[in-house]
C-alpha cells in the first residue's frame, strides 16, 4: 500500500482515486502480490474497500480466492459528492445505529452523511448555547449529546465520509419551540420560525457557532423547504410586522433564508438549500449557494444555467421512503440528465439519495436504504461510460444481488432486490443470490 | 462479582441463579458498590444482564445512573429451557448475522438456540463424513464450514447460550439427496428418505458422529414433524421392502424414527422430536425423548403424563413465523396450562419460540424475532406469580416498550410492540417508547 500525501483533511472533492494491482494467485489463499496506490488515504480506503469485494471465501478449499484474478485497476469516482440522508427528527435512530448504516454506506463507496437532525416533531441535539432546545427531543432518552455527535463525526471521518449536517428552517422547525417558546409565531400556530424576533436569529447563530466545532464538512444544509407561511399571516405581531416592513409572506420567506444563509457564511460554510428556495428567488440566493433537487426532474439543468452548483436527489427516483420506486428507476436516474457542456457539468457535484424518517426507524432503515442505495451509488461512482444500459437485468441486477448478498454476509439486513415494494420480506424460501 | 463455583460446563439446568445488591448512588456515574454474586458464571452473566439494563445514561447530567436504587434482587429462572429457533435451509444466514442474534438473545436471557439446520431446500453445513451432503446448498457462498458451527457454539457459550442442533428426520430432508440421490425413494419422489437402505442410517450415524464433536449440548434435535409417506408406497423398492416387512407406512415411520434416536442416543444425546412422533407412537418412544410439542394446546400435558419430559411451542402463539399474533398473546402462552401437579410440572423443561425461515432472512429476521420473543422470555424466565396478568396494557407492555428501546440502542433491529402485524414498519413519526 502506497499513500502519497499525508493529507487527513476530509473535504467535498478530496482525491479519492486508487490503483489496484492484484497478481494472479496460484489457488492458495496467501494472495502473492497486491499493491494498492493512492494520493490520499481516502484513495487507500476505496482501494481497499474493493480489494475486500474481490476476494471471497472457498468453502470447498476453505481459502480465501480473489475473484478472476489478475486485476489491474485504475478507479476514482465520477462525482465527488455522493449523500445519503437520513432524518433522526421523525424517528430517533441511537448512535449504534447511525454508525452501521455509515459502516454500510464505505461498503458503496458513499461519502457524504446528510444529517437531517431536526425536523418539526423532535429535536434530538444537545446545542451548549441554547440548553433549552433538546427538550424538544421525544423523550429524555432520545438525544444527542455533544459528545455523541463529535462521535459520530469521527467514525463517519474514519471511513472517508463527510456529515453535513442540517437545520431546516424557516419551516420543518416546530420542535425548537419547545424549549423556547418564543419561537413559535403563537402558540397555537407554531411554525415557520417566528422571523420577527432577533432571538430567533440569535438561536440559529448560537446552534450554527455550536455546530461548526463539530461538524468540520465545509458544506452546511439550511433546509428552506416547504414553507407555508399562514402562521406569519394569521399571528397579528408577525402580520403587523410584515406589514411595517412592506414585505409579502414570500418576501419574507426570502428574508429569512438570506439571513440564515449569511449566519452560515459568517461561520465560513458553503450553504445547502433545498430547491424551492432557487424556485423562489434564484438570483437572490448567495452565489455560493447549492441548490439540493427533490421535487422533479429538471432543476439541476436550470440551476447550473444560473451558475449554481447542485445535488440531484429528484425524489421520483432517489426518495428511498418511496417504496414503489424499484431498483432499475434508481439506477437509471442521471445527474447530468439535460446537461450537455462539460463545464456545466462540473456544477453538478452528484447526488444523494434520501431515507426520510417517518415510517423508517431502527426496525426497518437497513432493509429500506439497501439495496436501492447501492444501485445509486454505482451511478455515482463509475464512469458515465461505464454504466449498464439497455437490459440492465442482465448486466446490473446481477451485480446488484451479488452485492446485496455481500451486505448480508457483513451483517448489513439489506432486503431482497425485486421484490415489487423496497423492504419488503423474501416472499419464499430461496438463495440469497436470486431474491 | 462473587462466583461460587469455577464450573465452565454449559448444560441444561446449569445453575443460572445471582443475586444483585446495588446501593443507592449519590446522583453522580460513580457507582458507589454493586455486588453479584452467583453459583456460576452463567448466572453472573444473567446478573450483568439485570445490572447492565438497570443503567442508563442520563443526558441532563451526562453520567450513567442506576434506575430507582438501591436494588436488592434475587433471581433465577422459572425454566431451565428458554428457547429460540433459527432455520437456515429455508434461507441462509450468515453466521454474523446468527451471532446477533445471540447476543440479542442474552439481552432477554434466552439459553437456547435450536438451530434447524437442515430441511427441504438446502442443506448448508459440512459434514465431514460424507462431504458430498453441503452440494445441497443452495449455492457453494451459502455454506457452514466445521468451523463455522464451532465458532457459533463458542460464541453462544461465552453468553451462556447453548446450541441443540436439529436434523429433521425422515421428512424435510429433501436436501440431503442433491450429495447423495440414494437417499431419495426415487428421483421424482424425493422424500421422506429411504428407510430401506442402510447407507441412509449409516449417513444418519456418520452426520451425528460429526455433530457430536461440535456440539456439546446434550439434548439433540430429530425433527420428525410432517413426515408424508406417499413416497414410501410410490417407489416400488420401498412398497416391496414395507412388504416384506409387513409394515405399514406408519410402522415404518415409527421404526425410521426410533432408529434415528437409538443413533442418537449411542452417542449420549438426548433425543429430542417435534409431537408427531408422540402423538403417533408415543409407547414406543424412548422414555429419555422429550416431546416438543407445535401443533396446538394439550399436548404437554399429556406427555408428561406418560413421563416424558415436554418443550412448549404451540404454533398459535409461539411461532414467530404466525406475523398476525400480537404481543399480548405470545405473553399469555403458559407452558404450564393444565398441568397442576408440581411433580408434573417439572417435567416441562421449558419453551421456545420458533422463526421459521420461509420468509425471515438477513433482512428481517431481527423485527420479526424482536420484541415478541421477549415476551415469551419474560413468561419463561419470571416467577410464575410475579408475570402480569389482568389489564397487562398497563404493566407489562411499558416494559415491553421500554425493553424494545433497549434492543434498538443496542442495535438490535426490534420492531414497533403494538403494530397489527409483526415486523411492520412504525405507522408515523414518533417515540419509540410508543410505537
Amino acid at each position: 500500500m502506497f499513500v502519497v500525501s499525508g493529507l487527513l483533511q476530509l473535504q467535498l472533492g478530496v482525491d479519492e482515486s486508487y490503483t489496484l494491482l492484484a497478481a494472479k494467485t496460484d489457488g492458495q489463499s496467501i494472495v502473492r502480490e497486491v499493491i494498492i496506490e493512492a494520493n490520499t488515504i481516502y484513495g487507500a480506503l476505496r482501494g481497499l474497500e474493493t480489494f475486500s469485494q474481490l476476494c471471497s471465501f472457498d468453502y470447498d478449499t476453505k481459502s480465501v480466492q480473489i475473484y478472476k484474478a489478475p486485476w489491474h485497476i485504475r478507479d476514482k469516482p465520477r462525482f465527488a459528492y455522493r449523500g445519503l440522508l437520513i432524518d433522526t427528527s421523525r424517528h430517533y435512530l441511537p448512535i449504534g445505529v447511525i454508525k452501521q448504516i455509515i459502516e454500510s454506506m464505505s461498503y458503496a463507496k458513499l461519502n457524504v452523511l446528510h444529517w437531517h437532525i431536526i425536523d418539526e416533531q423532535s429535536f434530538p441535539l444537545e446545542v451548549p448555547s441554547y440548553p433549552k432546545l433538546w427538550k424538544g427531543s421525544y423523550t429524555k432518552r432520545e438525544r444527542y449529546s455533544v459528545e455523541d455527535a463529535y462521535e459520530i463525526v469521527s467514525f463517519a471521518k474514519g471511513r472517508g465520509i463527510n456529515v453535513m449536517a442540517e437545520i431546516d428552517v424557516p419551516g420543518h422547525a416546530r420542535s425548537w419551540g419547545i424549549g423556547y417558546p418564543a419561537l413559535w409565531p403563537s402558540h397555537t400556530c407554531r411554525e415557520p420560525l417566528d422571523l420577527t424576533k432577533n432571538f430567533t436569529f440569535d438561536v440559529i447563530s448560537g446552534i450554527l457557532t455550536d455546530m461548526r466545532k463539530i461538524f468540520p464538512f465545509g458544506l452546511f444544509h439550511l433546509g428552506g423547504d416547504e414553507v407555508n407561511t399562514d402562521c406569519w399571516n394569521s399571528a397579528p405581531h408577525i402580520k403587523k410586522w410584515l406589514l411595517n416592513q412592506n414585505m409579502t409572506a414570500k418576501d419574507a420567506y426570502q428574508y429569512f433564508v438570506l439571513r440564515a444563509q449569511e449566519i452560515a457564511i459568517s461561520k465560513n460554510w458553503t450553504p445547502v438549500n433545498w430547491e424551492e428556495t432557487f424556485n423562489t428567488f434564484a438570483s437572490r440566493l448567495n452565489p455560493r449557494t447549492i441548490v439540493h433537487n427533490w421535487l422533479g426532474g429538471g432543476v439541476c439543468p436550470k440551476a447550473i444555467a444560473q451558475g449554481f452548483r447542485c445535488i440531484f436527489s429528484n425524489q421520483g427516483f432517489w426518495y428511498l421512503d418511496h417504496l414503489d420506486v424499484p431498483w432499475d428507476d434508481v439506477y437509471n436516474a442521471e445527474p447530468l440528465e439535460g446537461i450537455t457542456d462539460a463545464s456545466e457539468q462540473k456544477l453538478v457535484i452528484g447526488g444523494e439519495v434520501c431515507m426520510w424518517g417517518e415510517t423508517a426507524d431502527t426496525s426497518d432503515i437497513q432493509q429500506t436504504i439497501w439495496p436501492r442505495a447501492a444501485a445509486a451509488a454505482e451511478r455515482l461512482w463509475s464512469r458515465r461510460e461505464a454504466i449498464s444500459s439497455g437490459n440492465i437485468n442482465s448486466t446490473a441486477l446481477p451485480r446488484l444481488h451479488y452485492f446485496r448478498c455481500l451486505l448480508n454476509g457483513r451483517g448489513v439486513h439489506a432486503a431482497p432486490v425485486t421484490n415489487e415494494y423496497a423492504r419488503q420480506p423474501p416472499i419464499g424460501p430461496g438463495s440469497c443470490y436470486v431474491q
